[in-house]
C-alpha cells in the first residue's frame, strides 16, 4: 500500500474501539490474576482443613449450637465458594476474548483490515460480530464488577465469622500477630482489624457494581462519554478484591485453633440430640414422632441433672427408653455424631478425608 | 426397613436443604423459561432486521448524528446484547445442577440415604460437595437476580432509545397502537408508556440484586431466617422479566419504521465526511492529516452553501481536492458509505445478511 | 494539675471520638461548600429564566410534545429541585452540628473535662448525648452521601435532558465551544461530552451511598474497622459533585437557545388542543365530553389538512363548531395558550415574572 | 358557572398531578404512623434502660472486651438512633406539606382555581411553585425510602448485636418465648429468627431506594411512566417498616437480661485496665507513658495468675506501683470504673439517670 506509516497508525481505529480493546485486554490479565489468587487460597483452605480434620465444632444455625461438626467441614464449604468463584470469572472470559478491534467509532470500518489477524496477535479468540455492539457494550465490566462482589461478599462471611469466634466469649480461635493489632496499655488485647478491613471493603466493591449498572442502564446503543467511568470502578474494585485475597490467605494461614475451646463449645446445648433420635429411628425401629418425644425426655432429664447428654448414665437412660442399645447410646458421644453423617457432602471424617483429595487432584 | 411410612417422609431430611432443593428446581424451570422468551426475541430482531437491511439511519456517538448505519445494523446489535444474556443464564446452570438434598439441617445425614438417586431422580447433575455450604449458599439466587438485571437493563437501553426515536422531532418510528396508549381528546396523540414501563422495571430489577447482596453479605456460614427473603426478590424478579421479555416482544413486532424520516435525517451533520477523509487516504495516498484538512474545506463549504454532502458539484470538490477520483466521490453517498463498511461486524449490506444467515443457524 | 503537658495531650481521648470529630468538622465545611455552589447554580438558572420568559417551547409528557410552555418555566422547575438540595443539606447540620469529642473510646473519660468548651470552640453547637452512639454512628456520613445522590440525579436528569434537546433532531439548543468537545475532521461536530459526564458521575456517587449501607448494616454498636472505608467515600462522592456543580453551572451558562427551532417545534402535535377544549367548556359552556369530542374533530381536520391548530380559518372552525366566540379561538394560539396558565406555580408569563422575582428576594 | 357538576369533577385536574397529590397524602399519613411506632420504641427502650442501669457488661471494640459500661448505656445509645429517624422523617414532611393540586398535566391550568383553597382543604401547607417539578419530582418518594433504609439499618445493628448476645457462647441475653422458635426435638433450643427476619428485612428496604434511584436517574423533566412504580416500592418499604417497628417493639419487650452472666463476662479481658492507667496519671501525677508501661505490668502480673484486674492484692499492686493510692486501685474495679466516667454523655450511673429524665421529658 501506498499509505505512509503516520497515517497508516491511524487508521481503521476509533478511540471507540481502542478503549474497549484496552480494558478487556487489562480484565483478561486481571482475571487470571485473581484466578491465581483463588487457586493459592483454597490450598491454604486445604491446608488448615487437612490440620483439623479431627477438631469438633459446634455447628451452628440462628448461630446457636446445633450438631457437631469437623472444623475441616467448615473450611471445605469455603472452598466450595471460592471454587464456584473460579467458574464465575473463567465464564467471563468468553466475552472477554472476542476481539473489539476493528469496530471503528461504531459502523465498522472500510479499510480492507483482516480482524483475525489483530484477534490473533493480541490473543482474543474471535472478534466480535457487531461494530456498534462492541463499542456499546460494557457486560464484561458488570461481570467482572459482578464476580468480584460475589468473591468479597464470600470473604465478608468467613471473616465475619471468623470475628465472632475470635471474641472473649467464643475464643475459638485465635490470629497471628501480623493480622491483629494491639494496644499499648493492654498487651493481651488483640484486634481482629484485619478482618474488619476484609468485611469493610466488600461494601466498597458492592457499590461499583451499582454505580456501573446505574452509568450503563440510562443509555442508548452507541458509544457515550458517561462510560469512561467503567475504567475508575473497575481499578478500584480489582485492587480491592486482590488486596482482600492476598490478606484473606494470610488471616487463614494466620488462625490459631483454640481445639479445647470448640470441643468443650460443641458439648453445649445438647447438640447430639437429633443424632440421638436419628438412631432410636433407624436402630429401634421407632416412629420419628416417638423418637422425638422420647429424646425430649432426655434432653429435659440432661438439663435438669446439668450433664452433657453423654454423661447421662445407662440406668438413667434405660428408665427413659427402655431396652436401649449401646448402638444408639454411642449416638450421643460428639465424635460419634460427627463421623455418622456419611451420606455424600456430610461431615463425617472419611467423608472429609476424600473430599480433601478430590480438591488436591483437581487443582493439580 | 422397618420405618413406618410416615416416619420415613421426614427422615434425612431438613427444612433448610428441602427449601435450597426447592428453590434450585423452581429457578431451573424459570431460567429454561427466561431462555426461551429470549430465543423468541432474538428471532423477532432477525426478522426486522431482514426487512431493513437496507434501510439508512443516522448512527449515533453522543446522540449526535455521526456515521450512516443500516437500521438491520442496529437491530442485529441487539441480538448480540440478548446472546450474552442467553449465555450468562446458560452459565448459571451449573450451580442450578447441583442437587442440595441430603444436606441437612447442615452436617449431612446418617441415615444411609444415595444422594446419586434423588440427583437422578429430580434431574439434576451431581449432589453438592459439602452438606454446610449447601444450606449457606445462596450464590445461585444472586446469579439468577444479576443475569436478570442485566437483561433487563439490555431491554431498558434499547427502550430508551425507540423513546427517542419515537417522539415528535425524531420521527424514526411509529409504534402500533397496542403498545400505545391513546389521548381521549388527541387522537394522534400516541405515548409509549410500554417502553417506559419496561424501562422502569429494570429500577426493581435492579434493587432485588442489591437486596440480596445486603442480606447474604453480614451473613456467617451456615442457615439463617435472614435468606428466607431470597424466595420473594427471586419471584418479583422474574415475574418483571418475563413480563419485560413478553412485552418487549410485542414492541419489537409494532415498531413501525419510518424509513423516509430516517435516510432524510441520516443526510444531517455531514455524516460521510469521515468515509470521504478515508477515501482520500485509501485511493489518493493523502496522509491522514492531509485528508482531514481537505476533507474540513469540503465540510465548511457545504455548510456554507447549506448542502448535503453528495450534493456538492463535481467542479466545486475540485476546486478543494484537486483531482478528485470518482471513486472518492462515492464515498459522500450515503448507501454507499454503509456499504464500503465491509471489515467482519461492519454496517455493510453484505455482512448484515451474512449475520442474519449466521444467527438462523445457530438458533436453529 | 500536675500532668506534664505532652500526657495531657493524650487524655480524655481516643481514635474513636477523633475521627468521628474530625469528620464531622470536615463535613460542615464541605456542606458550605456545597451549599455556595448550590446557590451560584440557582442564580445561573434566575438568569437563563430571565432571558427565556417569552421563549416558547413544547412541554413533554413521554417525550412527545404535549403543551407548550415557557422555557423560563422549564428552569425554573430545576430551581425548585436545587432549592430542595439546600434544605436537605441544611437539614443534615443538625447532626454534624452535635460534638463527638469526649465519647473517649466508646464509654466516655473520667477525666474531667467540659465537653461545652470544646463544643464551642470547635464551633459544634452542643456535645453529643451518648458516648456509645457516638463512636458507632454514621448516619451523618450516609445523609451527606445520599443528599450528594439526590443532587447529582437533579443534574443528571437535566443533562439528560439537555442532550436530548442538543441532538441534530431537536436542535432546541447548542452549547458554547467551552462545553462541547469537537472533531478534527468535522468542524461542525460538537459533542456535549460535558453532559455526558456529569451524568455519568451520578452512578459513582450513587454507589458510595449503597457502599456505605452495606458497611454499616451488618455492625453491632460500637466502633469497627469496617468504618474506615467512610472518608474515602465521603471525599470521592465530595470531589464528583463539587466538580458537578461548578461544571454544570458552566454548562446552563453556555446554553444557547435557539429559540425558533423551539418555537416551531411547539407547533407540531396541536400542542394547545387542551386549551381549546378547556376554552369550550369555559367561555360556551360545553360539558367535558361534549368539548373533547369538538375538539377531537378539530385535531382531524387540522392533520387532514396539515395545519397547526392556529392555522385553521375561522370558517372551517365554525363548521366543527357553530357560533364559536373569539375568546376560544384564541386558545389555539401557543402564545395565549402559555399565557392562559394562571394558576399558581403555572407556565403563564405573569407567573413566571413573579416567580423569579420571589426567587431573587429569597436568595439576597 | 355554567359548568355541569360531571363536567366540573374533570377541570382542572390531571392524572399527573392527582398521582402526585394522592401519594404525598398517603406519605403523609405514613410518616405520622413510622413517628409514633419510633415514640412507642423509644419508650420501650427507656424503660429497659430503667430497669438496668446497674447492670454491667463488657463494652466492646472490635466485638473484643474493652471496657465495662452500664447496659442501660447500651440501650440509650439505640434510643439517639432513633431520635435521628424522628429527625429525619420530620424534615421530609416540608416537602410533603407543598400541594401538588392544580399543576395539570405539567403546565398549570387555564381554570380559575383556587390552590390554597384546596391545599387548606387538603391539609397541606403551601402549593407547589412550579407545575412541571410538581408532576416530575418524586424526591419526597426517596426521602421516605432512605430515611426508612436508615432506620430499618438501626434496627438491623441492634438486632445483629442481640444475635450474638443470644448466642450459646455469649448467653447474655435469652428472649421471650414469643420472640423465638423451637424445636419438636430440642425443648431447650430458641432460635431468634424474629432478629433474623427484621435483619434480613433491611436489605429489601435497601434495595427499594435504589430501585427508585434508578428509575428517578434517567428520567427529564416531567412526567414518565417509569414513574408509577413508585407506589409499589413505597408501599413495600412502608409495610416492612412498619411491620419491623411492631416486631422490634416487641423484642425489647422480650429481651431477658441475664445480668450474672454480662457480668462476669465483663471481667474478662482486664476491661478495666485503662481506667487504671487513667487514675495513674490523674492522682499520682505519672506521665501518660509511665502510667501505660505500670499498666501493662500489673496486666502481665493478672494474666499469669490468673486473676481479674481487682483480684490482686494489694501487696502484689505495691509490689508494681510503690504508694499505690487507694483512689487508684479503686479503679480496677468494674462498678467504680463505670462509674467515673462522667463526663457528659458517658456512661456513669448519675449521667444515665439523667440522661433517662431528659428523654422522658422531651416524650411528653
Amino acid at each position: 500500500m501506498g499509505i505512509n506509516d503516520a497515517g497508516y497508525l491511524h487508521s481503521a481505529r476509533s478511540r471507540n474501539d481502542q478503549v474497549v480493546t484496552d480494558l478487556k485486554l487489562w480484565l483478561k490479565k486481571s482475571t487470571i490474576e485473581i484466578d491465581s489468587l483463588l487457586l493459592k487460597l483454597i490450598k491454604s483452605l486445604i491446608k488448615i482443613s487437612e490440620k483439623n480434620i479431627f477438631s469438633i465444632m459446634p455447628g451452628f444455625t440462628h448461630l446457636k449450637n446445633a450438631q457437631p461438626i469437623s472444623l475441616a467441614h467448615y473450611f471445605l464449604s469455603n472452598v466450595e465458594m471460592f471454587k464456584r468463584d473460579r467458574f464465575r470469572f473463567s465464564s467471563n472470559m468468553k466475552s472477554l476474548n472476542q476481539n473489539p478491534l476493528g469496530a471503528g467509532a461504531f459502523s465498522g470500518t472500510s479499510f480492507n483490515i483482516d480482524r483475525w489477524y489483530t484477534t490473533k496477535k493480541l490473543k482474543f479468540e474471535e472478534p466480535t460480530n457487531n461494530s456498534l455492539d462492541t463499542v456499546s457494550d460494557r457486560d464484561f465490566v458488570l461481570d467482572f464488577l459482578y464476580s468480584s462482589s460475589i468473591c468479597s461478599m464470600h470473604i465478608s462471611r468467613i471473616a465475619e465469622e471468623l470475628i465472632i469466634w475470635n471474641s472473649d466469649q467464643f475464643k475459638f480461635i485465635s490470629l497471628k500477630d501480623n493480622i491483629v493489632t494491639g494496644s499499648s496499655i493492654m498487651p493481651q488485647k488483640k484486634n481482629p482489624d484485619t478482618l474488619e478491613f476484609l468485611r469493610g471493603k466488600t461494601g466498597s466493591i458492592f457499590g461499583n457494581l451499582f454505580s456501573m449498572l446505574t452509568i450503563v442502564k440510562g443509555l442508548p446503543i452507541s458509544y457515550f462519554k458517561d462510560l469512561q467511568d467503567d475504567k475508575d470502578l473497575v481499578f478500584r474494585s480489582f485492587d480491592n478484591l486482590k488486596n482482600c485475597l492476598i490478606i484473606f490467605d494470610e488471616v487463614i494461614n494466620g488462625v490459631i485453633v483454640n481445639k479445647k475451646v470448640m470441643l468443650d463449645a460443641a458439648k453445649i446445648g445438647f447438640t447430639t440430640a437429633t443424632d440421638f433420635a436419628d438412631a432410636l429411628v433407624k436402630n429401634m425401629n421407632f416412629s420419628f414422632r416417638e423418637a422425638y418425644l422420647l429424646t425430649a425426655k432426655v434432653v429435659n432429664f440432661a438439663e435438669k441433672k446439668n450433664l452433657a447428654l453423654n454423661e447421662i448414665g445407662h440406668e438413667d437412660l434405660k428408665r427413659i427408653v427402655p431396652k436401649i442399645s449401646p448402638e444408639v447410646m454411642k449416638n450421643l458421644d460428639l465424635r460419634n455424631s460427627v463421623n455418622s453423617k456419611k451420606s455424600y457432602g456430610g461431615t463425617s471424617f472419611e467423608n472429609i478425608k476424600k473430599m480433601i483429595r478430590k480438591h488436591k487432584k483437581e487443582i493439580k
